[in-house]
């Protein structure tokens, strides 16, 4: 039993936690990552992305079989017919995620077994912004609040300080607080037709 | 012929649209929107997120009957077992839809009929900021390429100017463009147990 226990934590494995991170100590440019999405516009506010391939741990990832595949559509009251959540609620889905997994991981490294954990998150937003209707109306998410409701085998002081942590190490909830450049350049992946 | 050409365009309502916007002229209260997203934490790197209910337009909408489920995972060199897409890369999805869907409704508005249009996401990240290996490496994306193929009845003058526009008026983009305040707060949603 003591054995099992210690294999995994959170449900991670802990060895492979611990190698990885090792190997990632002995040569940096292992943690150097490149995700990838491919997207297909359909109609109006729907569009479809393929999500397959990576770059990581220094070589083209291969073990998926098959993309993962994700329509975004729109509401009616945003000229949709709910075909697919929409892109801003998938931005909610995708933070998370994240900062749920982070969360998870980092308690793993500190001995903290997590019983459960969910989260409620509220994004508002001011669709002026992306209608420009006004100047000074701010495009996208004014402010995401995350209620979280952990229960683990800690204090209320070492959860508070986990989920700080988490917070300031999650890649989304990072891209979304700090500045992130985002380039749109016009490409021409198909053949002109003569 | 005319009328039918006049009623659509990029697949989008032309009517349904300008009344839209006329509305949220006169009362710009109806543009304020708050999404929502639920997620439960699974195993390890694996939870899921239920996605259905909204206010906006003045009300809570009430034209799903049936959530949007999204499981996140992550690959085997990230400790999991490709349950799902994992966070960071449901950003990137969330990122081209609303990227190109603001395309496709800002050219509806202008008059310019998309024939195709198309995307190619890339995104860096170093993970030594998510393990927290360095205090100086980047948490989070470094920078995301967006490459798009779009074909319309407009000159390739007219397609620059929309897609910049594009990229500075779409809500997702802004929001990993800009600083956006994410709030993480501890929460008891469930009764104590005795």
């Amino acid at each position: 039993m003591a054995e099992q226990h210690t294999k995994t934590r959170n449900g991670l494995d802990l060895e492979q936690m611990v190698q990885t991170i090792d190997a990632l100590k002995q040569d940096p440019s292992l943690a150097q990552f490149e995700f990838r999405a491919r997207n297909q516009w359909i109609n109006g506010g729907t569009n479809r992305s393929t999500i397959k391939d990576f770059y990581g741990a220094g070589s083209e990832d291969a073990s998926r079989q098959e993309p993962f595949v994700f329509t975004n559509g729109e509401p009616p009251v945003l000229l949709g017919n709910n075909e697919g959540a929409n892109p801003v609620e998938y931005l909610l889905h995708a933070l998370a995620g994240c900062v749920t997994t982070t969360t998870v991981l980092h308690a793993a490294a500190r001995g903290i077994a997590i019983k459960s954990l969910s989260t409620d998150l509220t994004g508002t937003m001011d669709l002026q912004g992306l209608l420009a209707l006004h100047d000074n109306a701010t495009v996208g998410y004014k402010e995401i609040r995350i209620d979280m409701d952990i229960e683990a085998d800690c204090s209320d002081e070492e959860l508070d300080e986990l989920l700080a942590f988490a917070r300031d190490h999650s890649p989304v909830c990072n891209t979304v607080c700090r500045p992130v450049p985002v380039t749109v350049k016009r490409v021409k992946t198909k053949q002109e037709a003569a």
